[in-house]
């Protein structure tokens, strides 16, 4: 072997392994990639953003059903078939959609809705959408869950007045909806139940997610925002909103009491002090949510606010204890109407036409 | 030149001949075809088919639209909207859909609809699907058209309860519909009438077409009709049920006395009387189309009947003057449901929120 050749071949060797060592050096940033840890060089992240990551959250990428009521293809269709059928009602004049209109941010923007013979509801409807995430449901929590709440309405006086003999009649009346049932509930011996009525409802608004350009933003996205409407979050957060307006839904987490700063006018209902007689719950009322809140005017429990303006002015006098100025609720309210999110494209449902022995409507 | 040579050349030649004589023959064949000239062959067509080929018509594969009312995709859009939108009701309760509801037949299964201050209206809704085929619209003809007929409810005292003066206001006070109108009514000074309202939610329901298996027979495919179907086809026919219900509509086309054999019990509703004030008139009624008759229950300008099987009887007895067998009925009522369309698949539209000059809804 020549001194020529020994040179060339650890020339050879070296320039391997300096291969060798980048290639480690490539994998292993690949794998530190992979494994979700943060770039050597972090991007700019600006302060308002972090502190909006703090407070709040993105709505998850998929709807997130209960464990012991899962998402069926079969049962996502019955339950929205049921949401948009009259015949819930006992006039066969209302159904779930008419008091939470898809069309209207799931809200009838009523006051109050109105219901059988014209009666009238105690408290403003609250909206479908996003509300499988709340902490509860109705104004004064007294529903677990979607679930559990879309088997209350149908039986109110005041709102669809009809039985559960009568909804279970008609529905077993209908051929295509037995078939459907069965679909929705394969492992239940009796898939036709009031209770299976709600949850398929329930499953169906569990699919109800907004998504808006604030979750945009929340993921990182600077300019998801425009300025006017990253000023207004400053000030929402300054101010102390994001304090009960917080987490995924912006609110619909937790329980405050309606007027921690003097107790408002015309307080004639005392919220979840009706469910738990506590005096401790006098006034107080579920947080709600802040999606869509553009849409779902009049706002708070009794609908005594038709503009977010005056909405908000009220609850910096009442929640904050602070004389919110104009140009302050103005900066706050653009903030908020970022929070309009995209409902998702649904087609009108087809029901099935009803038989000779479905139970005909009762208006009386 | 040889023989041989010479014979080669009168060989080629005639094959020459031969291959264009073959090539004329498809030409002129396809030309024959091209003009829609019956084929050579005939394929059978069964008598029951030719039958119906000539009382009836399938749907045309197009909305017909007005020529002063184009059906430009905006004003579509409007007008779906516009049928949706509960704020053009005085208590913001009803919509068109709530009576003409697309998910169940394009009406509401009441025996007569309820109303602003949970009125009554006194005939039975009729159907929006393929409504503007008709002669004219309402059970008495007194709208032209369906972008007449549309302006209708919306200020009637037992409907919508609305005025012109309302609709116009709450409309104007939302810009998105304001934009709306004027790319819906591009050509016109004033964008936003009372008439545009009719004429876009009129220029929607035109696409409101629901083609069924009948149409796939009556072009010609005798197997989109079962057996059954056709031997109650054959039964419609041949009691003479089809010389009312006929051309595209199956009916819609023209008037008749409700009870030509004997008047049925509880007439109280005169009919297109009350239109004229002509005594030809009393108990007359535009003639309803089967369309989708399985899904527009309950029957006849009142809705006295909840079932086919009844209001099929009453027809033999009150307008053909006989008495149908059960056999008769049952076999007719096969054929009916062979009537029930397809109705285009729609989205649930997504309205746009009134703002703070919007006046609010009234129940009173």
């Amino acid at each position: 072997m020549t001194t020529r050749k020994i040179l060339t071949e650890k020339r050879v060797l070296s320039a391997l392994l300096a291969c060798a060592f980048l290639i480690t050096l490539l994998i292993s940033g690949f794998a530190e990639a992979a494994n979700g840890m943060p770039p050597k060089r972090k991007p700019r992240v600006s302060p308002l953003l972090l502190e909006a990551q703090e407070s709040f959250a993105p709505l998850p990428d998929k709807p997130i059903f209960k464990k012991d009521n899962p998402g069926l293809n079969a049962k996502l269709s019955l339950g929205k078939m049921l949401f948009f059928d009259t015949r819930l009602s006992k006039s066969n004049v209302f159904s779930c959609n008419s008091c939470h209109n898809l069309a209207t941010g799931g809200v009838d923007n009523n006051q109050f809705s109105t219901g059988h013979k014209w009666q009238i509801g105690g408290r403003n409807a609250p909206t479908v959408l996003n509300a499988s995430l709340h902490v509860a449901q109705f104004w004064d929590g007294r529903a677990e869950d979607v679930e559990a709440q879309a088997q209350g309405p149908i039986l109110a006086g005041v709102e669809m007045g009809a039985t559960k003999e009568l909804v279970i009649k008609r529905l077993e009346s209908i051929p295509q909806y037995v078939t459907l049932f069965k679909e929705a509930y394969p492992d239940d011996k009796k898939p036709l139940t009031y209770k299976h009525v709600g949850d398929a409802i329930g499953a169906f608004e569990r699919m109800l997610i907004t998504p808006s350009r604030f979750d945009i933003y929340l993921k990182g996205h600077e300019n998801a925002l425009a300025n006017a409407e990253k000023k207004g979050l400053k000030t929402f957060m300054e101010k102390g909103c994001g304090s009960c307006h917080d987490g995924m839904g912006i609110g619909g987490h937790g329980y405050r009491k309606f007027g921690l700063h003097g107790t408002p006018k015309n307080m004639k209902d005392k919220g979840r002090y009706e469910v738990t007689k506590d005096k401790e719950d006098i006034n107080v009322f579920k947080v709600p949510s802040l999606r869509n809140i553009e849409l779902t005017y009049p706002y708070f429990h009794d609908g005594r606010h038709w503009t977010l303006e005056a909405a908000v002015k009220d609850m910096g006098k009442y929640q904050l204890g602070e004389k919110l100025s104009d140009k302050e609720v103005a900066s706050i309210v653009i903030f908020l109407k970022s929070l309009t999110g995209s409902p998702p494209k649904r087609l009108i449902p087809i029901l099935p036409p009803s038989t000779a022995t479905t139970p005909i409507p009762d208006r009386n």
